[in-house]
């Protein structure tokens, strides 16, 4: 059943013997219909692409077969295959990037996290043991709803000696993640039907916040070289949007970077036309070559960009910290509606971060991660270019944004991947329109160099033997 | 400057000392008007409380006075007090809770929290170690969505061991806090305008939850007999209520606990009514002679429940873990807005939380802790005892609740009080309409028996010296 790792081979096998045995045991007879996969999944309380890989194992082995739009059958025995079926798996649809992510797959190009190897678990143990040291009551107390005064304070003087900008520890909300941040300000500024800026593509949770927020969404391209401003400008006259979501640093999905003068326009263009700038910006550490340029925030004088910073994609993504600076103006309703949605984020977990922040370590940990993740990403491109796809090799981030040829689809290509043990993130999810049939996504960061390049050839060898 | 605590303290006497000097060095001539208090607050990063407190203390050595509606002024120098003023201090409003909380006070009864000295914190540094050895890589991925598989295992069991109802794990979200359960609620099942029950009094954070989303709010009362079943009734039939969010055990300000009949016939009436009960239970294990009834929810046959517990509250609140047991038909919903909203619950901390849950000394600590905290209560209420205050003894939970007598008015009382270093929360903090003057909440859980006693004395006295 394949080299899967120990808990999802478990069950694909148990989907299996669990629709076999009741062959053999003649319970489920020659062509009757077999429970439907969401029936089945729910059943065995598992996933539904697990349901669906045990069926198309079972359909491999001729126990049973399909019909298109209605259902699996159980084979006559020591039959072939008796009736039409398609290609295309039936009564399964993937919905969202979780449903992607929830897959078992041995070679993993959809999860823009970074591989638990490369990070610093050992030393952050110590850390923790630390902090129960220093704060032997950590648990005992809340956090104020804004975030711990001391971690506020070290951020505030990393960004201080960082950019030399201006900036008070009271403009800082220490976050549960950066989405919450994307998720608070939604919540703050937005109204059904109020117009959102978004890039083309875009982050899917920030798509999907929106999107359930009932705002109208206009997107803007983003290309290697940045935006076209004239389209940004225009688009603002026109829409009077109430934010600009971006993420002009090795943007995902793409990789691009925004360069600094256009930085500077569009904060101008965000003053004139009252637009509130949302700049994420998850990837500012991790480059390959030289530092990208300063955050969009750092140029605004006016009071128009909140920054969402993220750093534990790259330390931790499970002590979920994350840091959003804001204007003065606009902090006192942001912190309302957090204290609302869940009164402040964890204090053992602010703590724990903000020891490591401190510590050399941190520095040490980055420009080891850094070579780590370049090299994957030269792996990746090795093996793409004996493909005939197409790309910009980015020069910081987590992913590749792939182009393949204009007649093949990536989103039905998944199912067709996902059967080979391969998962990536096709154009789609990433496009407010749902669009983009001929992208995809691939991350570098989360499998290692030898899965890499193996994952990379099946992919490619699968997606290119796919008929015009 | 008084008896307060260090950091305080040193607040207090930083804005007296500030004030002092630029007097004393002719900054600040006699007459002149002092900065406000928000200004000065601002100036000093300190909160607006802190900055009134200095103020007073100067007003009290006659350094400055204050002219009603105008603001504080430098005094003549060797002078008494020159202008009329009014006693209740200008320009300051209290308007949350969390106003309250952020104020300091050596005699703190506004808290319904465990005095962090009651808790558990050495053992729980134990398992924090513990949780790094089994699981060296746990911060380094991302809990589910819905919440650390095992942890929702073992809720699951215990749940159905202590109540024996039918629970499945998928039927449990592991949340940041119980308030955020709440929050999810309203996000994914009310829509403006719709109505949502409330009792009156109620837990302040739900009313101002509830309100931001724009629900109309209705109030049922709740008396140390309970509920009247045929007013809930009516408010059902007759406003269609989308939602009941209720407290019925050691209720959050009263203490009062709904009978198990009454808790039957509810669920039959939300049925009928197709309401949906939201039932808060924070304080189920704080109990004092006998366990308390069964939740409601252990008696719902037809999904109408959605069950909130808190654990934290006297394990760790700085864990921020809660759990929400939902109808599979509602989990769904719920999912996919927790998606948005955070991605998830840290799973550090619901590993810390899953190992000394299942450890004996749980059961251990819990048996202390409802010693301590009935300790507590009984010094409390003696002290109460010298008062022509009324209230009911409660059976469980962290608070009294206590009614002055009617010519009195708890939210002004409060500035007085919080002079003293005293804080309790007035009653209109619990009533959605902003009611209920003459009422006040009273925790014993958060201050230690000494000050318990003497702090409960001075209240009495400050406030029993009121005039009519």
């Amino acid at each position: 059943v394949g080299n899967f790792n120990n808990k999802e081979d478990f069950l694909f096998n148990q989907v299996y013997d669990y629709v076999a045995n009741r062959i053999d045991r003649n319970e489920w007879k020659e062509h009757e219909k077999l429970p439907s996969i969401r029936q089945l999944a729910q059943e065995l309380n598992i996933h539904r692409l697990t349901v669906l890989k045990g069926y198309q194992l079972l359909k491999n082995d001729n126990r049973i077969y399909v019909k298109d739009k209605v259902g699996y059958f159980v084979e006559s025995k020591g039959k072939g295959i008796i009736d039409d079926y398609s290609e295309t798996p039936p009564f399964f649809h993937i919905n969202s990037l979780s449903d992607i992510q929830q897959t078992p797959v041995e070679y993993n190009f959809s999860q823009a996290l970074i591989d638990p190897n490369l990070l610093p678990n050992q030393y952050l143990s110590d850390y923790v043991k630390k902090v129960f040291d220093l704060y032997p009551k950590v648990l005992a107390t809340y956090s104020h709803v804004q975030g711990d005064e001391e971690l506020r304070e070290t951020l505030t003087s990393y960004f201080i000696q960082q950019y030399k900008a201006f900036l008070h520890p009271n403009q800082l909300i220490i976050l549960s993640g950066s989405q919450q941040g994307i998720h608070l300000i939604s919540q703050t500024f937005i109204k059904p039907r109020d117009t959102v800026l978004l890039e083309k593509p875009s982050y899917s949770a920030a798509i999907d916040i929106f999107k359930s927020r009932g705002a109208r969404i206009i997107t803007v391209d983003i290309t290697p070289d940045g935006y076209d401003l004239n389209q940004i400008e225009q688009y603002m006259r026109t829409y009077k949007p109430r934010l600009f979501y971006l993420n002009p640093t090795f943007h995902n999905p793409t990789g691009y970077t925004i360069p600094t003068d256009q930085r500077k326009e569009l904060v101008q263009l965000a003053e004139q036309y009252q637009c509130l700038l949302v700049e994420d910006d998850p990837y500012h550490d991790i480059y390959f070559d030289m530092k990208p340029p300063q955050p969009v925030y750092t140029f605004d004088a006016s009071s128009n960009v909140i920054y969402l910073r993220s750093f534990c994609k790259y330390i931790s993504p499970g002590l979920r910290v994350a840091v959003m600076i804001c204007p003065t103006t606009l902090i006192d309703s942001l912190i309302s509606v957090k204290a609302l949605t869940d009164n402040g984020a964890p204090l053992l977990n602010q703590k724990i971060f903000l020891h490591y922040f401190l510590s050399p370590r941190l520095q040490q940990h980055l420009d080891k991660l850094r070579i780590a993740l370049q090299i994957r990403k030269e792996i990746m491109e090795r093996e793409l270019a004996h493909s005939d796809w197409h790309w910009n090799s980015p020069h910081g981030g987590l992913n590749l944004w792939i182009k393949v040829p204009e007649y093949l689809s990536t989103e039905p290509l998944l199912y067709q991947t996902l059967m080979n043990s391969i998962s990536f993130v096709p154009g789609s999810f990433f496009d407010p329109d749902k669009n983009l049939p001929a992208w995809m996504r691939l991350s570098y960061s989360y499998t290692n160099e030898a899965n890499l390049q193996k994952g990379m050839r099946k992919l490619i060898q699968s997606i290119s033997s796919t008929n015009r």
